[in-house]
């Protein structure tokens, strides 16, 4: 594999992770300009997050999976698991270094924002009601649509350049309609990566990493992302 | 017919509902992280189901009708009616099936959601001011441009992969400005496979699926698709 | 000129206006789902109203002006006025038309909304501060940009399907930045024929139609959009 | 140089700061309608004002950088200065006569608004917590996220008339996301050229322009170009 290509699931990811991040920073965080916007914001974020970090892996010739549970469905579908290990630890690098420039980014505004759970929310999604089983099953349908529906979008020509934008509107319907149960992680890097850079980084004032709850954001995804990769497997029209 | 295209109207509907419905479960139930947060976030969420939806019913080499009013229309414009109750069977059955998975998705939210009148809004329409005729007639206008909108959008040529956003596109703006009235069910399927979910799931202090006005979402969709349709033959510019 | 042109233009601007009044009634009148959804509702509503308005009128062969400020500045930029009345009629004959439909759409709750003043909102703008030579200069700034950025965007190739949705994010800017002054109308037609159908329609609990103000949205769109013409003219790259 | 290119870069950033300054204005002054509109219409405006002013720059002609900070950007990563100076002149004069257009736009709207740094924001930047050290990070980090997917959006082919819009979708999420540390100038044209009208303009009630802060939106800027043309000529798959 062309080095290349792990530079643009790298960079790709860490450009999601610091915009996608970013907005709920922005949203939570005190004294923001853009405090207590809502879930139109946060959920526009995301995709626009997605849109530029899916530009930035294409330009280096990556295929902009940018989530190991894409990465994993499109393993299963396409029978070539050669690129997953990998995949899989650029895209938690990505995520990771993503993570730090949003703690950069907010530099001043982690020692006035007093609740430690706003400032990890800038980091990991963390469940509204936490009960392990009802948040797999979030997590799992929210990366079904999204592995489904980014096969579905490639499954036909698209126009040139669109490619990101319409990656982008599916995390957009994703986080409107999906999102408010356990934040929608959907992608396991985007979620650990962090979450360990909230451990280690020197954040004023911050509490628990919540690595109890750690391990749903990265297996319901990816028990979503194979169950959507047998899905197109096993229904090879798309 | 081919049974892709009924499994694409089928797994198209189902998405269309999972997203649509789910904006609205994500939008009004308690303790959703996107509790309140308004009718931008509601038009939003179903412009992208709309998208998501085509998308995946496109992927299967369906048309994407994925609403019956849609279909009516179009057997109406095109005097071949040979597919639509085969299409309507599936279109109501992918509907029942989304809001299965509404269900399953929002699972721990049902129980804390006090108010039934809120949980039956995740699964169907109801009226702001409950007056049948008036209701008609609101569904009937945001049907029939619907139908008229999106055969004017593929009257011409439209560059690759950027039809479900188009249509999507539609379903956003029929959604913030007309769907105040009677919730813009603007779909048969869309409001009665829902409604019989929540009749017959095991929904936590569930009240009454409300079928006294059960058949407006369904006729009026239906006149104004039919209008639209007979408007399209009449006017073969389109 | 053929039929089919100003029938196009005529039901553009009917599917125009009755999706971007429909927005400002979405979000006025009492009892609407959409009640108080404020200013990111309005103003995506009438992007999403263009946007729709001129799919329809394209579909018919129209040039999709919708609205006298744009015909007269692309007369005055390319010196042909021979459309130029005719159109002027059908785009206000279907405003007219359109502010029917909205009439029709929201009907029981004309007569739940107490306040007259968000009733007549609903047809025809009025200024936040009324000052008629602010207010001029205000429309007039508004129609500039549209006249000059419909220019702009068709001064180069366009991919298939996709103009309608770039003029309708023309106008979501316009409406998201400089809409609060005067509400722009930018559009004589938009303002006018609505209007009248105020005067005439048997609203309930109606207040007066406020002709004092009516020909600053007329005036000052027709100045912006003449203006616009000879910037077009005057330098010829566009 | 062509002259034509030169105008474009004028009336594109003219067009940008009458837009992007307007949505703040929009916001932020008493009476005007979509006072308190909040975070979703900033940035949705900024979005489409840069929409809006690359499509009027590219009619001339011109690259469409309206950005000294994406000037630099790409004069790094090209080798080619040439342009440089111009540009900066140019870009600077004409987000000055936008400025002035947001002045007559909101005419009585500047006498009723009592606070006068709301007066100011509607012209200039400035930081929710003031340390010019994170404000200068913050401001860098958002400038080379825009040159860097700039660049990446371009690095491949684009359908016809699609490329303002991504790049508008790319401010979206950048607002969306990173604005609320310092209101993401991200231009140093779009922040003094107005800064310097609102010290020039009769302003009734203004304060002080705050030219204490006004170095930090323009160095910010210029290092996060300078380090994005960096990163593109080091990496040149982009």
């Amino acid at each position: 594999m062309e080095v290349n290509i792990l530079l643009g699931e790298f960079f790709g990811t860490m450009t999601l992770v610091l915009l996608g991040n970013g907005v709920v920073a922005n949203a939570l965080l005190t004294d923001s300009k853009a405090n207590g916007s809502g879930w139109m914001v946060i959920a526009s974020g995301w995709a626009f997050a997605v849109f530029a970090g899916v530009f930035v892996a294409l330009a280096f010739g990556a295929p902009a999976h940018l989530n190991p549970a894409v990465t994993l469905g499109f393993a299963i579908s396409s029978g070539d698991f050669s690129n997953m290990l990998p995949f899989f630890g650029v895209q938690f690098l990505g995520a990771f270094a993503g993570a730090i420039l949003v703690f950069l980014h907010f530099g001043p505004h982690w020692k006035v924002t007093e609740d430690a759970g706003l400032k990890l929310a800038a980091f990991s999604t963390g469940p509204a009601i936490r009960k392990s089983g009802w948040n797999i099953v979030s997590e799992a349908i929210g990366t079904f649509v999204l592995v489904l529906g980014v096969a579905a979008i490639f499954s036909g020509d698209v126009a040139a350049g669109m490619g990101p934008f319409l990656v982008g509107g599916l995390v957009w319907g994703i986080g409107l309609s999906l999102g408010g149960t356990t934040g929608y992680a959907i992608n396991p890097a985007r979620d650990l990566g962090p979450r360990i850079a909230h451990f280690l980084l020197p954040i004023p004032g911050k509490g628990e990493s919540d690595f109890a709850y750690s391990w749903v954001p990265v297996v319901g995804p990816l028990i979503g992302g194979a169950a959507a990769g047998l899905f197109i497997m096993i229904l090879p029209v798309l």
